[in-house]
């Protein structure tokens, strides 16, 4: 049936190899928590889904269903809610207490993977209890313990961007299967998925994370704008060195962006033209453009494993 | 605003350190092809949904917008068009043939990662060329070529199953957070994802990838039934053993398991009892459990790198 | 700013008129219940998501927040547990179970609308206690009562068919805006939503409802199998016919039907033919085709009014 | 099997009955269609997605397969890209150009539905042509032309709002059942959906759409922001009023307001309190709260069957 019928040395010997627990890791995910600060009478709003996954030597679980060393995901959730309670500065600094928390509190764990979600409420005119959601976009974070180290990754998903002009594609090889135009003039459109990771020297000493954010924010939309753009490829290279030149306390960032055709619509058996006024918006399939900005030195870092969706 | 103002040498070496383009891809995404055999009356159906995505040196595309190295991704989408003409016997088959096609037809492109979804038709009351969609799950295929190596990981997503009784959780650590109470009989359930890996070895001699699909599939499920479980690791490890056990082309498998909570109603407000009958099924936070199962000399393989939500 | 600038009597009556509180309900939407049934070692399995919705005389709730009629949506939650622990028969029974209370335990409770959706398991290998979803389709049932009438409509959404061929189109007007080419050989594709209401009369005797979902279900696969289509339109007849025509105790069906186009892809750039082998499975948009097929007596019933997507 | 064989008169007289087409449409779904405007170098962008349905006798094409009188839904989708290139002033003109249309341009269009979204889109720092979409809510309109009128349906749906206290809910009937506790401060959050439909003179004379949605929508955040709730229904009343006190030209609202549960967590068992500061966002099941608010003087109409999710 399989390829076991033409079995060559090698997977015999795989048929004879004791079969092991490899890497492996267990949690809460989407614990959805709103705190609300209310120590005045203009509240604050904070809004997380938050997950957590604890890192150690789970093979008695696996193996015989012995729960000894399994700190129960429910566990993790309901420390999730308490920590809420005593407040928190930033979602990254929410995680770095989780971490801190379970490789301490259980001597077994030897690390772990936190990550959250934000989502953002403006105020309702200004008012001091009421709020509605932004939902430009959401962001991130992520924190990996290992080794007694935490690295952190922020970033943000969802950030949907067009530019209705400046934007060429041409130059590019041709073979058989080449159909597509060369064009000087074209919408380009993305949701901008963008994750940076801070130097782990950086985070040891401290920083300011809500500035941080909004200033990366900021230089990504700017860049997104201002870049007369060749390709999408030339356009993401460029907010990610904007962002990397005025942060140095970032290693490196990381971006996928869809390039979200917008197709120039035939109107001539209709009898118009469109000089680049109409167009169909298509779903799939769509380009996919990913890439990492960094520095020279920048060593590739392990917490990218379990971050899906880059290369 | 950031960590700079109170800078160490580090950052400060950060911030002259030239900034560079670091991994990349680029590709098509989402290409959605629909292969109708129709050699005989009874016609076959063949669903995918494929990504295809180019490995190489783009830094001239992302420096200067110089796309001379730049395969459009709408070549790569016609591409897929163009061998589905040609016919294909497995999703793994056609994803061979877009690897071996885009590493050897364009000099510069040194690998990259195609990647398909396979849908599922049956026939409607055994008719020829009438079907509906079969969704119990969704088959996945992931290829990585690099270094002029295939390495191919099958897989299945969406598979939902649950055991209403035969599971047990109880013996876990108690903490200033744990107010979960032990039991011995609850509802099992979750939505299986597994990813597994042939053996380089096996891919090139040649393996039969349906007939060990389905049989992957048929070990999943009937080890899922079959373990009695005192955890949700403890079920997963015996899933991945008794498929590697049986398949000695298979390196590893990975499974990444919500542990979907049902939770037992208290209807004693209402007079009632409740013996294991009545059940909540919650939709977050959800466990999650994760792990590979390989064999003991199985080394780490760099393509689950890119294969989102897996430790 | 608006158009009472340029008001006429009509507008100006309008301002003077007073604002009353029109048609209105409410209740808790989407109670996940998942119901085993464990009196022999083989479990039975009914898994819900019920909605209950109350009408009545409540402007004193809305004009005042006076809530001395508002039954809570919470105690509408729990109903449905309670009720769950008795058992039931079919999706149908068990709302009319829920319909007959609300308005006999609430003298002001004049009536209201109980939905639910039911998911389908499979058993995995046959085994006792351990099921696989079956998702091929969401089985649906509407509860309507009013002024003493309990009026239902049964139902099934999602169940995705596709013949790849038999189907025709031509036959149509052009005018200055077509430009779609006639075809005698395409794919037919769509997602059907069907919903059948069963005449009060039948209802108040009393139905076997599960013999009769299966069995419409039966018809109208067999039906979209065996149509040889000119239009989507006919197909969508022949299969209300046929339920009709064999179910005595409905009285008229609505379906909903997309139809998801598959384009065929042109090859010839690539020196290929395509005889109807290699389509593009399209997103959006997509035909909508919406009819009813009911009795020539039938009258319009107001249950219709609050199901979404029909015409 | 079914109720068939304790079969009454009246079932049987449904058996020898006629079967018949009864209400139907058909038509093209989702057409997403961009317009940029770049009549300056300050380019405008209108970006619908835009779904036609037509309204007359298509029995042929139901019984026979005759498309003689089916105008393909091609070409539907074709006229939405004509007509943009013509511009427009809002959605709502939109759809009243397309409604004349197809009722003029095809004699045995008697009527039909015209609906679309529309998404929005900010400046990026006050660009000409880059733009990130503001997603807080998404426009909506309907129109449907019946008998020679045309019937205008405009809204909004995906508002998220939130209140942090100025919430309570007490006073409440108690049964069984019920085991809810009162409350005198609790979150109020819900996702707005609105339709409000004008009156057909105040279409007939002309609206400034875009001020008419721009006002409402102030109003209704104002209404929720303001009042002190005692019940969801209070505060959807008040939001009501608050728009048809203002608009003359509108005949009553409708709403749908999901009561999005954020329950107090019991922190307690970590020895905390927790005084209205921390919160589990519940997915499922929810409140769901709907009522129209109208003049004394209005009359039901037959727009609103179609149109989903309403009472």
């Amino acid at each position: 049936m399989t390829a076991t019928a033409s079995t060559a040395t090698g997977t015999a010997t795989r048929a004879s190899t004791k079969i092991v627990l490899g890497q492996n890791q267990y949690g809460k995910a989407e614990v959805r928590v709103v705190k609300i600060t209310r120590d005045t009478d203009r509240h604050q709003i904070q809004d997380l889904n938050v997950s957590s996954q604890l890192h150690g030597d789970f093979t008695e679980a696996h193996r015989n269903g012995d729960n000894a060393l399994v700190v129960p995901t429910d566990t993790q959730k309901n420390t999730v809610y308490g920590f809420a309670r005593d407040g928190f500065t930033s979602v990254e600094a929410f995680l770095l207490r989780m971490g801190r928390h379970f490789t301490t509190e259980f001597e077994w764990i030897t690390g772990g993977r936190w990550e959250a979600e934000q989502y953002f409420w403006d105020r309702i005119q200004d008012h001091d209890h009421a709020f509605s959601r932004n939902k430009s976009e959401v962001r991130t974070a992520v924190l990996e313990v290992k080794d007694g180290v935490s690295t952190l990754v922020a970033g943000l998903e969802g950030l949907t961007v067009l530019k209705s002009t400046g934007s060429e594609f041409h130059g590019f090889p041709v073979d058989r299967y080449t159909t597509l135009k060369e064009t000087s003039d074209r919408i380009l459109a993305t949701d901008v998925t963008a994750r940076w990771r801070y130097s782990d020297a950086a985070v040891a000493q401290g920083i300011d994370f809500e500035a941080a954010y909004a200033d990366v924010r900021e230089r990504l939309l700017r860049a997104f704008a201002n870049t007369h753009s060749l390709a999408l490829q030339q356009t993401m290279f460029a907010m990610g060195e904007e962002v990397l030149a005025a942060h140095p306390e970032i290693e490196e960032i990381k971006m996928s962006l869809p390039n979200k055709h917008h197709f120039l619509v035939d109107l001539s058996p209709f009898g118009q033209d469109n000089p680049n006024e109409v167009f169909f918006a298509a779903d799939r399939p769509y380009g996919l453009i990913e890439a990492t900005i960094q520095r020279e030195d920048t060593q590739p870092h392990q917490i990218w494993e379990n971050i899906p969706g880059f290369c």
